[in-house]
């Protein structure tokens, strides 16, 4: 059974302001809480509406379906659902390969990016202070647990880009060099843009090296590609060479 | 002024039965209406609730907010839709790079898949019967007028993978060949698999070759990777060939 301050507190981790004024977010359907459990992320409540999996029990509460549709931030709830603390900012180190989001806004795609930069092997993501929150629920929901292997740092980028010596800085944008003929670097920062303006003006004059993905079509599109389907291609663009080098 | 059987019948669209039936469908927002109506599609009614931008007068309706919104397929609709006819299925030969959908499901990766094809210069996509219909409203959201450029054929894709004797047949999987080594034609028929299951096993068998795309992290991921970020990888592979090939 839960009291009306707890759902009151977890209803109101879908805000920003509240995760961060609490410090917690949430995690929903069985598989992501699982990997939250098994990764260094401190587990602080969970509830569940009759299956216990293999959940441990001793922050574990039943309760009933309309108790976890009240607290779930999804229109179909995933019988389990969990709260987690919010860690402090990982401290990171700029070497390798780092991904950098310049106002990316809409959940899924930032969810997205979080899954590919953890199939990539991308350790560092860095997000300018307007990109979404990666501990929304809508964020969680679409990083599948890569949330758990990424490190993600909200940090003012033109401040950051501005002091970088030791990595060589690329941006993808429309007009830039064919990055499939670009000598392409193992360690680097990649700037990735917001989706309706790309990367704003005072960041491009912090690139050092511009990219671009061709397009093949016959007909130039006015749109470009999606920023997680670009994502994609760059980052497979930077790791293809670790598997074609001799 | 919307009579009640017209808005019946607009609202009805946003079903496959009813698109099928009337050989119609929805487009919303002045950018993919005006995209649609500059390309091969047939304009069958317009409406709006107040610019009339360029549109054409000839089938313009000017509406009030409030008809607009029981109409619209969207939360917040966007000042005009239009209704189109869906065209007979394009007759297409089995040439050059072709991409084939095994049952995906998600609108909004079906209508990305489409973008890409636009992008990448892929003219004939081909879809099994269980793969999203292309003219859900949804689809034509996220395709972004480039369903106006890449041709799209329902079929049955055992069948037809079956008797494809001109092209060979690349299915992209979690395990087979590293697609970054592997050398790649400039005419294949590529098989993408659905979000949860992958290629299915009947069509698996009719595969000359498999390739996968490596990870990179330290830690196997259990999920793959999105069907539409693969997709943007696995053409984007096929097609860097024409730049860099001397």
């Amino acid at each position: 059974m839960l009291s009306k301050s707890q759902i009151k507190l977890i209803k109101s981790l879908t805000q920003k302001k509240f995760r961060n004024k609490h410090e917690l977010f949430t995690v929903e359907g069985i598989k992501g809480v699982m990997e939250f459990i098994n990764s260094d992320f401190e587990l602080v409540s969970l509830f569940t509406t009759g299956k216990t999996f293999g959940l441990p029990k001793d922050k574990l509460n039943l309760i009933e379906e309309k108790e976890l549709k009240k607290i779930s931030s999804l229109k179909t709830p995933q019988e389990v659902l969990a709260v987690f603390k919010i860690p402090s900012p990982a401290a990171f180190k700029p070497e390798g390969l780092i991904l950098a989001l310049d106002g990316v806004r809409d959940p899924g795609n930032l969810g997205t990016i979080i899954r590919l930069c953890d199939w990539f092997g991308i350790e560092n993501l860095i997000c300018s202070g307007d990109t979404v929150d990666c501990y929304n629920p809508k964020v969680v929901q679409a990083s599948m647990g890569s949330l758990t292997r990424v490190k993600i740092n909200y940090l003012d980028l033109a401040e950051f880009l501005g002091q970088q010596k030791d990595l060589p800085v690329y941006g993808t944008l429309l007009e830039g060099d064919n990055i499939y003929t670009s000598a392409l670097p193992n360690s680097a920062v990649i700037v990735m843009g917001n989706e309706a303006n790309g990367i704003s003006e005072e960041i491009i004059s912090l690139l050092k090296n511009k990219v671009t993905i061709p397009q093949f079509g016959k007909v130039q599109t006015t749109e470009s590609l999606n920023v997680a389907t670009a994502t994609s291609i760059v980052l497979s663009e930077f790791r293809r060479n670790l598997s074609t080098e001799k």
